[in-house]
């Protein structure tokens, strides 16, 4: 038994959204429990949703299933996708939103979800999270094979982080995500910067942060630092405060290693 | 056994008072488990509480105990109401909260929940959703029948959608809520519309939309669109957009369907 | 058993901070129960946690494991204690945010973390919620006990209210809180003023609220208000509004007690 579905999706927390998604899971499985990965992406934000997503499914049980509606496409074409990996399942809109967790997970199946038995009855155009992906996830959630919702297919959309710009005096890379603490992640890993670390020059707006620190509180409050954040991103923090603020930043924009 | 107990509130998540109730619940019954529908109801909103527990209370298992805390009134001489339909249990201050959903949903018995034994033993008259509510929600999750919380009362406050204005040439409704994405709900349903669909003519503002639409993406991306939503209401929106700022409107404003 | 862990953090619920908490606490205890005290406390501002949990503890079942995470000296020399009383545990950084809760609680035991055996593999310096207080909290809800942790000590770093000023015509306090309502929370206790309650007059900016209510709705819409909250201490609130935007105050502003 796979009781353990996580969500993750933009609905936020002012509507019925979520509730009803577990209600309806609950109709189908009264033994599945819930957990919230984050309901606050940003509207229709597939990036933010899959880089969301890489962090966090690994932290589940083994065989728990992550179902992700984040789709401005609903009732459209798009597919709905059903991905089998070693450790995990995952349900979601194949719109790459999944792409980044399974850069580290080997796919072992994908199936077009198409099983209308699966779904509620009464299947609206504008929330498949309700009438398809929470149906199908809490049958999964009591041992449906995946054979059951659909044909196996080869091919899903993918997604990936923006490339390094590699020069000879430098690395550009980019603003990825800023968290709620204000805390500005770029799409630089601690193994792109293994040969520089010790002299980490980090040029963001007009400003160089030098060295890489280990905690926030290793530098004064309201100084800005450099570290390694617990997913393996540089993070460029302000302790005690949000350098979002400090910096004036916004996701996109570029940061450079000054080598 | 009725487990699941839902909560509907305006407490917001920034306080500690939902956490509460899931304690106060969780003391009397261990076995309980509660379900969020939503706790950003805007604060003291009747009716958008009413709008979200229609949306939400019949995608939850029959024998579900759905708790709503939208109580201006609360420690005044509003009572508190327990009510029993076919399928669902439903407490509440008696402020017209449930007005909506049971519409829909013959009820069977309504009680007046006044045998302070289930009640917290030092009662404050500011916060009936912890004193109140929720251990009374968690005794009914245990199985004690409706007549051991107070007499059966005939009457409750009633709510109802504001109602349709229909000219010779038009018919006026109104904006009763706007969720999340910014999505503009009306007080018109699919039946309202039956013979006019085909041509759906939509004045909101100074603007008309025409057509009624299935999906957000069967438009331009920032074009807006008409179409019945999945709980069966007219709704105005812009795909990938907010159709609130789209429009700049506000809840209560007309809409005007044109003949 | 203890199956139930609450959690208060500051992580708000944009990224995936909390989900990712409450999937290590079910790799390690699939029967752990998590409930949400909060989540939106101000960003390190470890008084206003102390204050939530303080309100809260209590009304969980015995044996619950109060999990807190509001932690700015992450990764630094600062503790990670676990703390026993007869009824609850608590584990949090020692940083005095389990202060305010344990003035009522007598402490039987406190155990400094340091056992890395109970710890994520891969530790790293930002996030002890996820790699040390996740992991440790639900080893602990399997029954471990409290010396696998680490070493007992017998201190502990201390949090208080502000104290009182107590002057011949007028005792003054301080605004600690202002919850989501808009409600004013300030360090005045209902025993503060028993012998002036029934004349009691409160001067906040350079308005006067005479009297003592017991409800909201106990006077007029828009009109302020003075009541002893329904965790003991004296609010000012206006029915139906926010009182701080009403009188614009802020946390640390003083109200004085005429006498």
């Amino acid at each position: 038994m796979n009781r353990l579905i996580t969500l993750l999706t933009d609905f936020g927390f002012e509507d019925n959204f979520v509730g009803i998604i577990k209600g309806v899971i609950m109709q189908v499985n009264p033994e599945a429990i819930t957990v919230d990965i984050s309901h606050k992406v940003r509207p229709h934000d597939i990036f933010a949703a899959a880089f969301l997503l890489e962090g966090a499914y690994k932290y589940f049980p083994k065989g728990s299933i992550h179902a992700v509606v984040v789709d401005p496409g609903v009732g459209t074409e798009r597919n709905i996708i059903l991905v089998k990996t070693r450790d995990y399942f995952f349900i979601a809109p194949d719109n790459g939103v999944l792409g980044l967790a399974l850069k580290n997970e080997p796919v072992e199946k994908i199936v077009e979800v198409t099983n209308s038995k699966y779904f509620l009855r009464d299947l609206s155009c504008t929330f498949h999270g309700r009438d398809i992906i929470a149906p199908v996830a809490a049958f999964l959630s009591k041992g449906a094979g995946l054979n059951r919702f659909g044909k196996e297919i080869r091919y899903m959309r993918e997604i990936a982080l923006p490339p390094l710009v590699r020069e000879p005096n430098r690395i550009i890379g980019k603003i990825i995500y800023i968290d709620s603490f204000g805390n500005i992640i770029t799409n630089v890993k601690g193994l792109d910067i293994k040969g520089i670390s010790a002299n980490l020059r980090v040029k963001i707006k007009d400003k160089i942060i030098a060295g890489l620190n280990k905690s926030y509180a290793s530098v004064e409050k309201n100084s800005p630092l450099n570290l390694i954040n617990s997913f393996g991103y540089l993070e460029i923090s302000v302790n005690c405060a949000r350098a979002k603020d400090f910096f004036g930043v916004e996701i996109g924009e570029c940061v450079e290693l000054l080598k």
